[in-house]
């Protein structure tokens, strides 16, 4: 087993071993960022300033919020990020009298404050490698079930371990490349969280879906939050008694304006990549995946944006469900089109080919790997006979809100009368009170009219799917029947019945043993239970496929660097990573040039009166008064390798001070997540000048930062 | 009177006084070249190479081409124009089995080049101001209606004298300022026009309505005619035993790369501009006529488009007039966008505000002008009252094949009882054999289902009008009836009894009294029989509307000249002008700059293997066998005033050699009809090294440039 910190990074080579990219880029972990020189790169400060494992560093200013990155700017707990990351809060604390989606919020005092429901944040506290502690559970003559088994159940064992001594912390098991490298980290999680300042939808969101994934970008994509703790300053849940977090280190914010080709980095918690994977992944996402979801997803837009037009109620239910499925349809789009464009596939298929080359012209190492490179070809070709089917029938149990309640209610009930390590990861002690209070802030969202149509949908696609893959459940639910009414019958009766849109319900239920509640007559409930033995059998065929795909990459990984004779940085996965660049534009086509500031003076140029173009009253009265504000910068763009994930994470300049907030990519630069390339791969934030001019404008409290 | 020569140009002020430009622009007539000092600028050669009154210059090689503008590129010849120039006689050439607009059209042998029906050269011969001539016939107490009936028929008088004077050439008179300033032009026509050279449409068209009115481009828009004339040198229609035209001159083509920021210049005949107008002109043709046409068209589009997929043949039939249509709908909408985006109404508003102020402090002027501002903002408001039903019904007579044939068999009938100088002017013996010539090509493309639904479209939207408009012909034929069954019942009936659509019929009922054909039953016939008393009173309100128009437009054109102590450009009208700039790109949007030259990468860039974005397979060999083709210009962008009517115009250099050929403005740029702007008024032109590769790629003879 070798030490990821034995991995050496320096110039990144991520796309392939054919064609190695000339520029520097990659989401490079903590443990490697001793492995960089960054002041040659334009680093003003030392580097240890950014992380110092002894001492106070830049790193403590970072925290993760939700799915997206935030950083404290002020030593009562503020947190600065994204507006889109904010949106859920913002819409939970909405009214449509009181709609601060639309009008934007700003507390006048610390007590208006609104606690944002669901909302956590987590500060990194320690890691690291525990990738032997991990793998000495497996044994050489294991299956891929029992070898995936021993190493979830190993897993947990370490984290229980883990969390016994760092009381009131958590640990959670990181991996870092598949099947090879385990990192252990512990945090700090902060669970009362609240909204204090959110610019109306006009800035925050301005653009909307149509620039979403757009440069030139002109969205003041910002929010920010505020953490509390207890008196004495641990982690506790709500309460009035709570004071504001104390951060270790906040972050300084630059005076001067930001110029073009000035060194930049981020610090932030991007959430997956997929570049070390062979051909036949690509292939398979490709062909099967992306379009599936993309396509899934356009339809479930339509629907939730027709249910929104009931009541400006409905649509605020809705709209964070509108938002987040938009926004991954279009980078999805994106996907799809790059992937295209740069006919990336063949260049992984030649990697490929040279591997195999390789293993032909190497009889020891054919020997070792076997027949590497088919075995993965075959585990995708499974993957793409029974994507479409599992996805269907599992989103039956998660996309419908009510089936969701249900099939969690039934599977509890299994799980708990389990050893608590042996349950599955959401059933445990340690995770059951967070699954039940996602599963309530559901409940919020549910409109019967979306639940409906999403529900019929996802039937009607399963029975254009069932010749290759029936369900016999569903079937019987259905009494055989397949058309568009019989659907619609079963849904409405079903539903009319159905209680578990009650919360009481749903926590008297919660307390049940399996056997009394198979006793109840809730028709959703009795089809979740229904479903229960697909669902096992399921989970077992995905820690199956898990533990073969494991065995597979952490080879594919070894040989790749054994024939390139270069290392890998491991893909995203959460975990706090660093990546530096320029402020610096590029060419989107033949003749165009994109620079990479845009200005106060574009939003006039965008304004067209109406969403999402709707520039506020307020802003064109100031701009009036000033015209010098003309030139404010708004977005940024730079050469820097993020993805999802990095959303709300801080842009540093040379000196470490915040120069901007990334919320996005460039939409060429939707392929990011397979490669990325110096040529089209810019990132997007939000420009601190034109945050603080907005907070100026939008201020009851005149405080934040 | 004053002489047109006076008026002094320098930098053109053309948006309005209040805002004078502070870039270089404008259409400039032959008689103001020599105000010009060109060389200043950046031109290389002596201006009298560009024009010299009495010796050969560059603009012998410049000639009209239909709506279009050529050059002269051999001395037998041949003439360089846009693909979409040619497009007409290329699809007439087709046959579904031999469709030269998709594979392209080379001439192997001179005997191979094929007729292009309804084409006509036109090249300058000379020009002269005779302003004073036409006026003589105004007195100060005519009527409106009077005025213009005089000023038309002292144009006629003088045309058939200056033709009589020069045998065998067309003396046509231009109005340069309304109701002001006249030149009579002295023109060659050839009419033995031929098609030598078509690239594909997948070239010529690369990027279809998509890129059209876009930039960055990669469209070759470019086809090569030759001209005949009779073997002793005399205009002639087609005969086996004409011979290829001698031109006086022809350009000479630029062997090195063009570059960013080279002065360029182009010749041509640039149809129609309306910049030197009141506001009230800007309000009536953004509120009612623009909207109009642009909704109107894309109806028709629509239908043209359904009724194509009827077969190849009826697509190739109907492909033009979609084209063309299309191209217009662009236009307007781009001008409907950028009359808002830039506000040039409420500019030309302060222009007016000045101009009253102007009045009313100047009482002796106010004595002269009267209630001028007040008269124009009259003149548009009734405008904008009749327009559409005005519209509808002329329309009806012109947009439908087999009405519009009926129309003129009706029309003609009545005017050949009239002194040849008292008809209408495309009756006059000078224009009849041209007007039935555009008849029989309309007849070509006539396809049943597209005439009818058209009709009915246009029925449609009358009755949707005719509580304000009505017209009793109509009524009476649908027996009053407006319901969509009887609408189609009634155009089902008259297509099915009308024989309009034979060309031996139309011959016969050409050669028909008003009494005979008044006999005929042709229910098309009859009906338009019926219309003639509105078209009359439509001619005479047209007329009387010109001579209110004309007479407010010279005082409005005169008091701007007096208040701004500035000169104006004549508007466009068809006649030869100049206009010089730079190779430059521009920033079409806030962050983003459009650089001015596109490179053959872009091409596969845009290339989707899929119309309007097929790419050939013959460029991409050609670029995979040389990838230093990648670099080849295709498309130049240039900081240049062209509208409409410079298509196909040769772009110059600083030494008077062709770099390209012009075809387009950018999307910004469809403003400039209304005012022109250096920040983003740019023109497109295909590039000659791309012109010349294509020709290459593509060519069984090798003797075209």
């Amino acid at each position: 087993m070798k030490n990821i910190l034995s991995i050496l990074i320096g110039i990144a080579v991520i796309l392939s071993c054919a064609e190695p990219l000339k520029a520097e880029a990659g989401m490079i972990p903590l443990s490697e960022l001793n492995t960089l020189n960054l002041q040659e790169k334009g680093l003003d400060i030392p580097q240890k300033m950014i992380f110092d494992a002894g001492d106070e560093s830049l790193i403590n200013a970072i925290v993760k919020v939700n799915g997206c990155t935030g950083s404290f700017i002020s030593d009562q707990g503020l947190i600065l990020t994204n507006h889109h990351c904010a949106y859920k809060a913002i819409q939970n604390a909405s009214t449509p009298d009181m709609d601060y989606l639309k009008h934007g919020f700003s507390a006048s005092s610390i007590e208006e404050e609104i606690p944002a429901t669901g909302y956590e944040v987590r500060i990194t506290l320690r890691y690291k490698d525990i990738s032997d502690s991990v793998l000495i559970v497996v044994k050489p003559d294991m299956t891929p079930l029992e070898r995936s088994k021993a190493i979830e159940k190993r897993q947990k064992v370490l984290m229980k371990k883990a969390e016994k001594k760092h009381k009131g912390k958590r640990a959670e098991i990181s991996e870092m490349f598949i099947g090879k490298t385990y990192y252990i980290f512990i945090y700090e999680y902060l669970k009362d969280v609240r909204l204090a300042y959110a610019p109306p939808k006009s800035i925050g969101n301005f653009g909307g879906e149509i620039d979403n994934w757009m440069w030139p970008r002109h969205t003041g994509d910002f929010s920010i939050l505020r953490v509390y703790t207890a008196p004495d300053g641990s982690s506790a849940n709500y309460s009035e008694d709570n004071i504001p977090y104390k951060p270790k280190k906040i972050l300084k914010i630059k005076e001067e304006e930001v110029k073009s080709g000035d060194f930049a980095f981020i610090l932030g918690y991007p959430g997956r990549t997929f570049r070390n994977r062979p051909a036949a992944y690509l292939n398979f996402t490709q062909s099967v995946q992306l379009p599936f979801i993309k396509e899934l997803y356009e339809k479930q837009i339509d629907i939730l944006q027709t249910v929104s037009e009931q009541s400006p109620e409905t649509a605020l239910k809705l709209a964070s469900r509108i938002k987040g499925r938009s926004n991954t349809e279009k980078n999805y789009r994106g996907k799809l089109l790059g992937l295209k464009r740069t006919n990336l596939e063949s260049k992984w298929i030649q990697t490929d080919k040279m591997l195999k080359k390789y293993l032909a012209d190497n009889p020891s190492e054919k020997n070792k790997y076997g027949n590497l490179l088919e075995d993965l070809e075959l585990y995708y070709t499974d993957r793409k006979s029974d994507y479409i089917q599992e996805q269907l029938t599992y989103r039956l149990l998660s996309n419908v809100i009510l089936l969701n309640i249900a099939n969690t209610l039934c599977e509890y009930s299994i799980e708990k009368e389990k050893e608590d390590i042996e349950r599955k990861s959401k059933y445990m002690d340690r995770n059951i009170e967070r699954t039940f209070e996602r599963l309530y802030l559901g409940l919020n969202d549910y409109i019967y009219e979306a639940d409906r149509e999403i529900f019929a949908d996802l039937i009607t696609r399963y029975f254009e799917h069932s010749s290759t893959y029936p369900l016999p459940e569903l079937e019987k639910f259905l009494k055989g029947k397949s058309d568009q009414r019989s659907v619609y019958k079963f849904i409405n009766k079903a539903y009319k019945k159905s209680k578990l849109n009650d919360r009481a319900m749903i926590d008297k239920l919660k307390n049940m043993s399996r056997e009394e509640l198979e006793k109840e007559k809730d028709p959703l409930l009795r089809f979740a239970l229904s479903m229960q033995p697909w669902l096992e059998s399921y989970d077992n065929s995905k820690k199956e496929r898990k533990g073969r795909l494991d065995a597979l990459m952490a080879d594919y990984v070894e040989l790749r660097k054994t024939v390139s004779k270069q290392n890998f940085i491991p893909d995203a996965n959460s975990t706090l990573r660093l990546t530096y660049g320029k402020i610096e534009g590029y060419s989107p086509a033949d003749a165009l040039w994109a620079e990479p500031i845009t200005r106060v003076r574009g939003l006039l140029e965008k304004d067209r009166g109406q969403s999402p173009f709707n520039l506020p009253d307020k802003i064109k009265q100031a701009i009036h008064s000033n015209p010098d504000l003309l030139n404010t910068p708004v977005a940024l763009l730079y050469s820097m390798d993020t993805t999802g994930g990095n959303s709300g994470s801080p842009v540093l300049d040379s000196y470490g001070n915040l120069i901007g907030l990334n919320f996005d990519r460039a939409f060429e630069a939707t392929i990011n997540d397979y490669a990325w390339d110096y040529k089209y791969s810019r990132s997007i934030g939000v420009s601190i000048s034109y945050v603080l001019w907005i907070i100026d404008l939008y201020n009851d409290n005149g405080s934040y930062i």
